[in-house]
């Protein structure tokens, strides 16, 4: 099948590269784009047969008003603010673009961990400054470490294989056990957390996992530990992290800034224990490669009737 | 066997902590320290069957001076500095410490190219000074892309290990074929120069190895790849070097500035492609510990007729 009109909503054509927009006008009659948001796109949605959007909104009303609508394929992972259910309801796919960054975030993990333990920034101010004395340098090694991975999805599972390549004794929770490397080993939630020397959270947030780290699981990381968040801050009670901060025996990472309040981060970056990215951890050019793939492979896929990636 | 009189030299005694000193005072009757060096120490020598050195150096007229010396202990990897061969002629051991630093220099090498392809450093100054934004970094990942090891020694081999880990297309050259993971390739040292996109190099220094990497291989090296040395810089011709950084298509990170020229230093230092690092390499904290437990192992073992660790 082909589309009659596809209408791009929540991004631009300049966020794709031309080869996957030529891929696109192979399966349509008709594109246009539009920059308007949520119940203002009604008024154009009544010839469209494909629906593109983003983070943005997809309302039971925008739905009524598309007749012919057959498919909304959204260009993120995160699709919480499209009506799916409802969608569903009235034989609308929705397909949304998993796990392309997944190399990214992993990769990401043990590049701000070895920052971390080998005083990377500092080393290399100095070595731009002249100054090439070691001295006062201080590291420790992940070979032989305890290292945890909360939640053993596409990039805790990467950030665990990593980490047994480094040599570490790697642990994980996750809701189920999964079928990986043995030495990669199951353990309740509150025992990796209290035993670990570098852990890194990677649950997905719902309502099932808010403040999964809560203020005695908080308190019971080990002392001494790298905490790595590349996961939603939803996950923490973060009174009980300032807490627990102010100790000074333990390192906070996140690069998960993008979700958290100024206030919140204002709070947060007062202590030096605690060490707040920008949100790299999505942004590798393999990342943004595979995400326009996936995005454009999901449309051709369900012309083809084989829909991939379907979330209702 | 104990000693009867160890005379320790180059080092002090604050260099190695109190639980391996005691080790050492169970073989031995007397322990002398001297912070003189070279043949200043003849007039100490003659009652001394044991002698520590560091970097310092033990001439034949040191050696001929100590008729009852037995054992030579170093207190570091190199051991250039002393005439080991005239030694062996006059029956003493000379014992060095190797491998200490495997890990902690393996490490190092993906501290150094994660910071480099991440940009931690712009990230980390960026998220302290309250800028939460991504836009504008750039980010590539290490898997799948083609990592080359020159020189498969343990630091060698360890890095290689290490980037199988993150998913890396792996080979190596080596002066001989190893016994390793298949998954390791070999080939030849030119290939390896010319198709890495991330070159770690890891040769030791020595006549036959010296500017191993000259004109033609320096310009051979993959356009836009990453060449790591944390190996001795005798290893490039440094001139050939500087032409290629100019051309501004290759980045090359060294730790082993404490080796370089403070003219070589000055000039390299100009360019943003190449990143100077102080030598943290091989500090870790538990580097510092194999060291002494190697160092302080070689010497109960040879009182126990089992030399560990010769080198002649």
């Amino acid at each position: 099948m082909k589309f009659k009109k596809i209408l791009v909503t929540g991004f631009s054509e300049s966020e794709m590269e031309s080869s996957y927009w030529s891929r696109i006008k192979n399966v349509t009659d008709n594109i246009e784009f539009s920059s308007a948001t949520g119940n203002d796109l009604v008024p154009l949605l009544s010839d469209v047969d494909c629906l593109f959007v983003k983070f943005n909104e997809v309302t039971k009303e925008m739905i009524d008003s598309a007749p012919n609508l057959k498919y909304i394929s959204v260009f993120s992972t995160g699709y919480g603010r499209i009506d799916a259910e409802y969608a569903k309801g009235k034989k609308i796919t929705v397909c949304n673009v998993p796990g392309y960054s997944t190399e990214s975030v992993a990769e990401l993990v043990f590049a701000v961990i070895l920052e971390h333990i080998r005083e990377i920034e500092r080393a290399r101010k100095q070595g731009r400054e002249g100054n090439y004395s070691e001295t006062g340098f201080s590291a420790t090694e992940i070979k032989d470490k305890a290292f945890g991975v909360i939640g053993l999805g596409q990039i805790g599972l990467r950030t665990a294989e990593i980490a047994l390549g480094f040599g570490a004794d790697v642990r994980y929770w996750s809701r189920n056990k999964k079928d990986c490397s043995e030495k990669i080993k199951y353990a309740n939630a509150d025992e990796v957390i209290s035993s670990s020397d570098i852990l890194s959270l990677h649950l997905a947030s719902n309502s099932e996992t808010e403040t999964f780290l809560g203020p005695e699981r908080i308190n019971n990381i080990k002392k001494g530990a790298v905490v790595v968040n590349t996961a939603p801050m939803e996950l923490l009670d973060l009174d009980a992290l300032e807490d627990r901060l102010k100790k000074g025996d333990i390192t906070f990472i996140l690069d998960h800034s993008d979700e958290m309040t100024k206030e919140d981060l204002k709070r947060f970056s007062q202590y030096d224990n605690c060490i707040i990215y920008p949100p790299i951890g999505y942004i590798s050019k393999e990342a943004g490669i595979a995400k326009q793939e996936i995005f454009v492979s999901n449309i051709e896929n369900f012309t083809k009737g084989n829909p991939t990636n379907s979330v209702n």
